[in-house]
């Protein structure tokens, strides 16, 4: 579970730290370059390509992968203006082992493309390969933020009539001890200001009830910590993650992959269901079907949740994507990548992280070492 | 976590016990007795006595609850024919820790409905009460199956296109070991079979993902020692909860209320943004209203889970429903418990852990025991 730790023994300093840190190089006219890993999807390489062009009418985009497998998918073979191939033999499928493949496959799409990232090549890398490996190839290849035990990986669900909420762990770090649920919260937290420009975004801890007495002794333990963490509004339900009473929901990666896939699931169900109900009790087919898409896109807009998550506590813009993204997901998480790049989220995550390990050398408690 | 265990030294032996094992009184015309608990919901008694005497319509009734409380909602201040008043003057909170509530309040309604049905007077019991509580009640006044460590809550959840899914445990023991699963399994299976009339049911582990290195530790043993059991078919994605891929998804109780709250939540969001599309789309306001009902109902119907759930593994039915339970929920969950004594769920489970267990006396591998 503690993937990151397995490999710290790999961890590279990226190039491009200082200037992450810093503030980013976002001269005007100069484009984003984001890298995008075409191979180790579910559907093959060719929607992730495909997304890859559209992103390339905006941003420079790097594309990652076999080149046996990427060039046949290129107009004419040859990449069009604003797309580069970097060539990397090694593929990770869905199923491999992340830790076992990580030192096997040195020269996969997953460990090319986070390196493009860490030296400074690349802005960001995109993803819709194994998630596992993908956070090792992260963490290992861009190296962790200083004070991160464990990547989380954080997702936007919209919330119908309120503000959206950042739901995470999704899925980097199955297991969680209480101190890896506070250091997801301080992600959350800077994940939600960056990105949803909120000031002072409320944290909630995922429970199974808001009582003090609820939660096993992970959760309490972790409330416990979070206390005193500015923000912190206490354990709430899985209801509370879609009720708006929270923009940052914290969680371990087990429970954030059950609580999304539910999510994803349950919305694809109802949405079919009340398409049924809408043609069945409606006169007129042809008006039916028109009011039926209509339906589709409204509520789809109003409820689905974005098609690419965010890697946090790594040093570089990481976004992991659905193995079974479809062209416009995988153009739409560039444009998430952009987003994490121009909005410094990764700085803010090491200025909180390196705040927290100063106020620990001056002898107080902060939000992050508890 | 372990709630019960912590108890075991209340536990008394229930005087219908034979009975329940050996079959049922279910004599042409002896009406089912139900013990209701009217106290401890957290919309108050009022929902709860009216479902009941709904209920009462078919099944007799006992409403347990402090005397003052219950009388007031009956018409006249009189029990109607087929109700009973059973007089338990303490109240169980929502936020009360369950073990110092069963110890300090011994005629809790809980408590006391859980004794009605130990002693034979009454077949099964309801209750929107504290669900932590509520086990403890059913484990300590009707016993354990012996072989059980721990009950589990089982839901009954519909799947669109397909037969429905039993979804348990879903918050009757939040913590989970490998050996805890498995003896969910044989719970669920033994529900599924009772229940739902299924020979063969299929049974998943819930996890975050199909692959064999997914899980973590607990779900991977659970994994290895569930591989024996008929009908298992392996680790589950969330997905597959609602997918039509098991009959029976087995999961830890924090997982499994996660996992529940979610769906419910974006049902209701779903449904709530579909109907605003359809009002939005349709030209007649009055026909938009119209149709808006009946898509709700369609939706509703096709998609909600059972309002209550059922507790297994202990020596009579329990049900257990939501804490904001309306009438009709409680009516509904009167009517769930009716199928599990009559199904006889209860005896199934009990000779499916002997069975185990003389299986494990000649020395033979069974799936209880691993």
């Amino acid at each position: 579970m503690h993937l990151v730790s397995a490999v710290t023994c790999l961890c590279e300093v990226p190039d491009g730290w200082d200037a992450i840190v810093a503030g980013h190089d976002d001269r005007p006219g100069r484009r984003l370059r984001v890298a995008v890993d075409a191979a180790g999807a579910d559907l093959g390489a060719e929607p992730v390509v495909a997304g890859a062009l559209a992103a390339a009418e905006t941003v420079d985009v790097l594309l990652v992968g076999p080149r046996a497998l990427v060039r046949p998918l290129l107009p004419g073979g040859v990449p069009p203006p604003g797309v580069r191939l970097v060539d990397a033999p090694d593929v990770v499928a869905m199923a491999e082992d992340p830790v076992a493949a990580t030192y096997a496959k040195r020269r996969s799409s997953l460990l090319v493309a986070a390196g493009e990232v860490a030296a400074g090549r690349a802005d960001a890398m995109v993803t819709p390969g194994n998630t596992g490996a993908a956070v090792l190839a992260a963490a290992v290849r861009m190296g962790r933020v200083p004070g991160v035990s464990n990547p989380a990986l954080a997702m936007v669900l919209p919330v119908p009539g309120a503000g959206p909420t950042v739901l995470l762990d999704i899925g980097a770090t199955a297991a969680a001890v209480p101190d890896w649920l506070v250091e997801f919260a301080v992600l959350g937290a800077e994940y939600a200001r960056a990105r949803l420009g909120l000031a002072r975004p409320r944290i909630g801890l995922l429970s199974n009830g808001h009582e003090a007495v609820k939660g096993g002794p992970v959760r309490r333990d972790a409330h416990l910590l979070l206390a005193t963490m500015p923000g912190y509004t206490g354990q709430i339900e899985a209801y509370d993650v879609l009720g708006g009473r929270v923009d940052v929901a914290v969680t371990d990666g087990f429970t954030g992959d059950v609580a999304l896939k539910t999510y994803e699931r349950t919305l694809d169900a109802t949405v079919g269901l009340a398409l049924d109900a809408v043609r069945a009790f409606s006169p007129i087919g042809v008006l039916a079907r028109d009011r039926q898409r209509r339906v589709t896109r409204a509520v789809r807009d109003g409820l689905a949740a974005e098609p690419g998550g965010a890697l946090l506590g790594v040093r570089g813009v990481c976004v992991i994507c659905h193995g079974t993204a479809t062209a416009a997901d995988v153009e739409a998480s560039v444009g998430i990548a952009g987003e994490c790049f121009r909005s410094g989220v990764v700085g803010r995550i090491a200025r909180a992280f390196a705040a927290s390990s100063r106020q620990r050398l001056r002898g107080r408690r902060s939000p992050v070492d508890g």
